[in-house]
């Protein structure tokens, strides 16, 4: 939805566009620096679509060095790496001290070796270890996700040691209103937000304020587990362990948004049938051969289904020819078909996801399945039956034959549909995938089958 | 994803069920206080579905009273009702008191009139006009979002002031770690994090602390707008403004989870052709006869298209009963133009879901689709006639008329896939209404006339 900022945005873009083509690039700036840093990010990356690297660079070197930092941590991944690789080193040392570690980690791992060999080279021996170490974790894993800037406080510390012990470190600090207290052992204690401290008592002591009782996830857990836990819970950060239950780091709700819509994305195209190894990328910014690649290999897969289809029709090539008018409805049974089961999937895919249906709930959801389906289907039954025998006037046992065949096609679509991505999960694989493309070929095929034996029933041929 | 806690608390799910089975209510009550709030209205909901409303009454009115109005928050609407109107006046004044603002409008939106006017009869005049302003929000606008809790300061108080203020309201407060500056006449002057409070000296002036550059968005902002923002700026609060920009309330972020999560799901049933009116309703929850009744209307509707479809494929049935192997090859026509269309249709809604995609780039996705579909076309094509003129031996002409089919049906269906989403926007229909069922009923008549204008064209009949 366009808010009165998008608004200001696009005429701000044309104008700080104008300005830089006529290479007045002061103007520009101060155009630019109405913003602040997020908007000021989106702009560099129209403004990069437009007229190219160079006067993003350009424009990038002349803004306040502070804000310089803050303005490529808001950056795509891609257009970081581009802006590091075309300014000075000196300039680069700048900009990868600054940055928050969580988001150094990120272009770090997106930069060319030599480059990344340059960066570690000035870092003290401790940092190169932490480094590496957070490089290292899993891609979508709970530790590729996480800072070690945190706020560490002592168990013994009193209110008022604490406080001061946060105004030290504050700026450094991903997030402030949440501490952690660790014992000796980097073993996490407990959790105290400073919600709790700025109320209480100046004397009373840290111990005595935090939760012991607190929720953490695995370094190597899925980052959907992180955002599970965010979402059950209402967290602002949430604590990293590692497997003896040291504190390795923390994840910030900022970030769970981000990896929110990014699992959203590869949720819909999984269900679409697109395969993806970057559900980042937009549509537009995606090469014609990259959306080929995507696409193709399912759309294959699936037409094989089709194979098995047709081969089934050709078997009843006879009884079709002496009954023409039974294709006129074969669409239509194969369509609706599809849909009911497509309609029944894709909740069961959204219930197994969001936790509200567990493969324990088979049974309930084929009961479920197998009632609504059969209201549904009596309904199209009754509807289809008076359609071909009255207004297609194709006689008795036709309409008779589409109508029965509709009752049931709708009936094994929907206990298909509610199914099969139960099945997936049950084999670990990602019922996202038995989706509509999936579950309507595989419907199609039923469906045919399904038609042909009560026309065979039926008709008596 | 199961968690160890999830295995934790399904062992002690079991646990308490027997225990108050076996009428044991205080050892119950000892084993659900090993949980936090959070899951414990996660137990008090399995235990209703599985024992009923009685025994969650009898459990939830032992439960500490502070815990027990936490608890109570956490709850899903529909419980929050039924205990509310199970429990005695005193006990529910007590939550209703307790609860924070923004839940006690979310149950007050649920509870028949009567119990409503019972409860407001106890509040203040001022305090009934407020709750009445905020319970006349529409669904869905921010205004039904937000709380009106916040922390207010002035912009002459020193930082000193200001945290000693902040510290006499905490409790009550939404949120502490973002607070707002207004003027005389409530308007909204500028917005202060604790965390530069409390890294500020103690004489600093909150006027030269605060942003006066921050985002607000409007009362009657639909939540998508609040979540957009959420996710682009990595907010922990939004205020929220009227027209007049006087502040109204704030949204916090753990609020927006939840909105994200709903929105996701709105679209997931959108695009599966299911309506309903509540799509935080989970699936085994719904009845037979709402689920029917969200997949019907669709279904028939989709129906009626193959109507056409099925009298077209009529108008043919002379030359199908000449060539009848031609029928053989029509679902996989349809089929491959059904999730070619999908996909296409499925990544421009996305794409104008997160904004990546806009009106003016009608174009641009056309040109896309075009060039894609003819890539895949060509690929399927290719495959296609080598099948059928080599195993199928169905003879050149045939052949021929399937694969020049198929290229026309994927850069056919594909083209009206990417377009049909941006059509409705402009529109101002739900592009989400443009996936799947819809479009692959669309793409199996284009299918259907393509393939027989095909056959006329190269069989000659």
């Amino acid at each position: 939805m366009e808010t009165e900022r998008d608004r200001a945005l696009d005429e701000s873009l044309e104008l700080i566009m104008d300005l830089l083509s006529e290479k007045k690039y002061v103007q520009a700036r101060e155009e630019l620096l109405e913003f602040n840093a997020v908007d000021i990010a989106e702009l560099l990356e129209e403004i990069l679509d437009e007229l190219g690297l160079e006067k993003v660079i350009v424009l990038y070197r002349i803004l306040p060095k502070d804000l310089s930092v803050d303005v490529f941590s808001y950056l795509s991944v891609d257009t970081q790496v581009d802006i590091i690789t075309g300014i000075t080193d000196k300039e680069m040392h700048f900009i990868m001290d600054e940055l928050p570690f969580d988001d150094m980690i990120d272009v770090l791992e997106e930069l060319p070796a030599n480059v990344v060999d340059k960066i570690l080279a000035r870092a003290t021996k401790e940092e190169r270890k932490q480094i590496n170490a957070f490089l290292n974790y899993p891609e979508n894993s709970a530790g590729s996700l996480m800072t070690p800037d945190y706020i560490s406080l002592r168990r013994d510390m009193t209110v008022a040691e604490a406080l001061a012990s946060i105004r030290t470190v504050a700026l450094d600090s991903e997030t402030i209103y949440t501490c952690y207290v660790k014992d000796a052992g980097r073993k996490l204690l407990g959790v105290v937000s400073l919600r709790s401290l700025v109320v209480a008592k100046e004397d009373q002591l840290v111990e005595d304020l935090m939760t012991e009782d607190f929720v953490s996830i695995g370094v190597t857990d899925d980052q959907e587990v992180a955002s599970e836990q965010f979402k059950r819970y209402g967290f602002l950060a949430i604590p990293v362990v590692d497997k003896e239950d040291r504190l390795v780091g923390i994840i910030t709700v900022d970030d769970i948004l981000d990896v929110i819509e990014e699992e959203t994305e590869e949720d819909f195209q999984k269900m679409a049938g697109v395969m993806t190894d970057d559900s980042t990328r937009e549509y537009l910014d995606t090469g014609v051969f990259r959306h080929v690649w995507s696409r193709l290999p399912w759309l294959f897969v699936l037409m094989l289904s089709y194979v098995v289809t047709g081969s089934i029709i050709a078997g009843f090539q006879d009884m079709l020819s002496s009954v023409i008018c039974l294709v006129t409805y074969m669409p239509m049974l194969m369509g609706t078909g599809g849909n009911s089961g497509s309609q029944a999937a894709t909740l069961v895919i959204r219930g197994l996801a969001t936790g509200d249906i567990e493969l324990s709930d088979a049974l309930r959801v084929l009961w479920k399945e197998l009632r609504v389906s059969t209201i549904i289907g009596l309904a199209l039954c009754l509807i289809n039956f008076a359609r071909i025998y009255f207004l297609d006037s194709n006689g008795l046992l036709v309409a008779l034959t589409v109508s029965v065949s509709m009752l049931a096609v709708v009936v094994v679509a929907k206990c298909i549909g509610g199914m099969l991505p139960m099945l997936a999960k049950l084999l670990k694989i990602d019922p996202a995938l038995m989706a509509s493309p999936f579950i309507s070929s595989l419907t199609d095929l039923v469906s045919t089958v399904t038609y042909f034996a009560m026309a065979s029933l039926i008709l008596g041929i």
